[in-house]
C-alpha cells in the first residue's frame, strides 16, 4: 500500500490448457501456447509481444502449470521478454484461481491488470492496443473490463456478452452473459447486433476484481489467498501452497465474477480475433491459396481444395481431396473432414481410453 | 543339349517395375516387389515361396535391375529359398527380353518355364497350383500358356485374353489379346463370359518360346541373344553385355510374341488374383472390418467407412473419413479418395518434376 500505483499495465498471461482440438499440433509435450502457427514464434511468445512496450506495459506475470515453468521461462528469454514472474499452478483450478493469485500478487491494489489467454490470435494489433487504452480508462473508473467481438457468423462454441449502454468512451454495460448459446440462439445474436463474443480478455484493477471476488466467490478466495500467503517464491516464481490450492473450487473468472457483478463493461473490437479453438477455426484464420487451401510445412496439393494441410515433418500429398484437414508430425497424422473437425476430441478420448503409448503423442482434456 | 530336360518347372520371376501407383508403399528404395502389405514377407518372397515346392520346382530365376541384385538375393535368403539364379539387368527393356534371357539360359531346350511378376497378389493357392499343372500339360503340347483371370468388374486397367475352344485339358485356344480397353468394351466383356484379364502368367517350353521369338521378334532375339552370349557370369548372377542389351528395343511379351504367335492357349483361373496397380486395387482385396475399412499398423478410426488407411510408422487417426486413401511412411503421407487413387501417379509426376528430394521418397515410373 505504501508504493506507488504504477501507470503502466500489467499483462496477465494465462498459460494454461492443453487444446485437444489442435491435435496433434498440441500435445501433452506441446501445449497450444507453446504452438507455433508459421513456423515462428510461438502463441505464447506473440501474446507476449503484444504488451511489451515498455512503455505502456510493466513486464509479465505468467500463470502456468508447474511443469511448463522452465519451458515458459526460456520461451520468454527467446522472445527477449524480461523481468517476467511465473506463478506456477501445481494443477488446473480454472481462470478464477489463476486471476486471483495474479491480483494478490499485485504490487499496488490500483494497479491495472490485462488478462489475457496465451493461445489466442490477434491478427489487428493496432486495434488491440485502441480497445486497451479505452479499457484502461473504464478500469480506472471502477469497471471490470472484457474485450467483445462483433460475431460474424452462429458460433455455438463461444460465450456471448450482450452490450448496453455506454458508460465510458468506447465501452459499455455487460448486460448479460450467455454461455455457448445453440444455434437457432446464436443465429439471432448474429443478426441482433448487441452480442458479442467473449474473448476471454480482462481489464481491471487489482483491487475491484478481488473486492468483487470477495463477494461474489469468497469460497474461491479464502482458500487462495492461504496459498499465496504461504507460497514458496523463489526467483521471480512464485509456487502456491499444494494443499491450499487443492481446496480451492475450479471455477471459470466468467463464473465466478463476471456473470454476477454489476460492475462490468464490454469494450466492443474487431481486431482479427480467433481462439483458433478448432481446425476449422484455424482454417479460417489462416492464409489461403486460390483453391482456398491453407498449408503448411513439406506438402504438395494437386486438384484439392478448401483443405487445411499442416506437416511438420514429413511429405503430404494430398490429391483431389476437398474440405479436409490433414495435419502431420513426427509421430501421427489426423484425417478429418474439415467441418467434423471438433470431434478431434473424441479421438483423443478414445486414444487416452486405449492406454494409447507413447503418452507424449495424446492431449489432454481442455478446461 | 547333351543334358536331360527337367521334369521340374522352372519359376521365372520377374522383378521389375517401381509401382508407382502405390507410392509412398512402394518407391525408388523399395519397389512394389520389395514391398509387405501384412507386416511379414515381401510380394517377392510370396512369389518365390508359392512355387518353393522342390519336387515340382527347380529353384527361382528372378530377372531384376542390377542395382536390386542384392537386395533380391538377401531376400530369397530370408525366405530360405536356395539355389536361385539371378540375371540382372543394366537397365529395363520390358518383359521380352528379359524373358528372352532366361530361356536362353534354360539348361535344356524341353524344360518349362513359368513366369511370374513379382508383384502380385494370389489369395488361393491351390487353384493356382491346379492351373499351373493344367499349364505343364498344355506347354508340353506345344502351347505358349498364359492364365486368365475370369473378370468380376469391367477394369479398364487392364488387357484381356479372348477365350477360343479347348485345344487341352483346362486349356483353350487364345483367339486375341485386347489391350485396355474402354469402360463400355469392358463392360461387355464382363457379360459376354468368354474374356479373361491376362495375369501376366505364362507357362511354355524354353524351345517353343525361342522359336516363337525368333519367328515373331528377331529384332529383340538378335540382340538378347549376344548379350547373353557376352554375358559376365559370377556366383549364380548373370550380368548381359549392357551394349548389346542397349541395342535391343523395350518391348513386353504380349506384343513380342503372344498377341502375334498362333500357338497362344489360356487356362482360366480363379485364383483370388490382383496385381495390385493401384490403392484402389489394394482395397478390394484386403480383409475389411464391418465398416469396409482395410488398416494396416497403428491406425485408429472413428466414425469412418470404406476406407484403406496404413501406416508403417506414425500414428494415423481417421474421423469421420469416407471412401479414403491414406498411407503414412516415416517420411510420406498420402490423402487421396479411393475412387481417384490410380491419380498418385500425378503426384509423383509432380514431386519429379519439381526435383523434390530426397529422391528416395519418390517412386519411378512404372513399365
Amino acid at each position: 500500500m505504501a508504493e506507488q500505483a504504477s501507470r503502466r499495465i500489467t499483462p496477465i498471461i494465462l498459460c494454461g490448457g492443453a487444446g485437444t482440438r489442435l491435435w496433434p499440433l498440441s500435445r501433452v509435450d506441446r501445449p497450444k501456447p507453446f504452438v507455433s502457427l508459421n513456423g515462428g514464434e510461438s502463441l505464447l511468445q506473440e501474446t507476449a509481444r503484444r504488451v511489451d512496450d515498455g512503455a505502456k506495459f510493466a513486464p509479465p506475470v505468467v500463470v502456468a502449470a508447474e511443469e511448463y515453468g522452465d519451458a515458459v521461462a526460456s520461451e520468454l528469454e527467446q522472445a527477449g521478454i524480461s523481468g517476467a514472474c511465473l506463478i506456477l499452478e501445481p494443477f488446473p483450478r480454472g481462470t478464477a484461481p489463476a486471476i486471483a493469485m495474479a491480483a494478490l500478487n499485485a504490487a499496488h491494489p490500483a494497479d491495472l491488470m490485462l488478462v489475457l489467454p496465451s493461445d489466442h490470435v490477434v491478427k489487428n494489433p493496432a486495434a488491440f492496443e485502441a480497445a486497451v487504452a479505452a479499457g484502461a480508462q473504464a478500469a480506472q473508473q471502477g469497471w471490470l473490463v472484457t474485450f467483445g467481438v462483433r460475431p460474424d457468423r452462429p458460433e455455438t462454441g463461444y460465450g456471448y456478452i450482450q452490450q448496453g449502454e455506454a458508460v465510458a468512451p468506447g465501452a459499455f454495460r455487460a448486460e448479460r452473459f450467455v454461455e455457448k448459446p445453440d444455434a437457432a440462439t446464436a443465429g439471432r445474436y448474429v443478426t441482433d447486433g448487441r452480442f458479442l463474443w467473449n474473448s476471454g480478455i480482462f481489464l481491471f484493477t487489482s483491487r475491484l476484481l478481488l473486492a468483487e471476488l470477495d463477494r461474489h466467490a469468497p469460497y474461491i478466495m479464502a482458500e487462495i489467498r492461504r496459498a499465496v500467503e504461504t507460497a514458496r517464491r523463489r526467483a521471480g516464481r512464485l509456487h502456491p501452497d499444494p494443499s491450499a490450492f487443492a481446496r480451492s473450487p475450479s471455477q471459470s473468472i466468467d463464473h465466478a465474477v463476471m456473470e454476477k457483478s454489476t460492475r462490468v463493461a464490454v469494450v466492443p473490437v474487431d481486431m482479427g480475433w480467433s481462439d483458433i479453438g478448432s481446425w476449422e477455426a484455424m482454417h479460417a484464420i489462416a492464409d489461403k491459396d486460390a483453391d482456398a487451401n491453407a498449408v503448411t510445412g513439406d506438402v504438395v496439393m494437386i486438384d484439392s481444395e478448401g483443405s487445411l494441410v499442416r506437416s511438420e515433418g514429413p511429405l503430404v500429398v494430398g490429391v483431389g481431396i476437398r474440405d479436409m484437414v490433414v495435419v502431420a508430425t513426427e509421430r501421427s497424422v489426423l484425417v478429418v473432414p474439415r467441418g467434423q473437425s471438433q470431434r478431434v476430441k473424441e479421438a483423443v478420448d478414445a486414444l487416452i481410453k486405449r492406454g494409447h503409448t507413447p503418452p507424449p503423442e495424446l492431449g489432454l482434456g481442455d478446461d
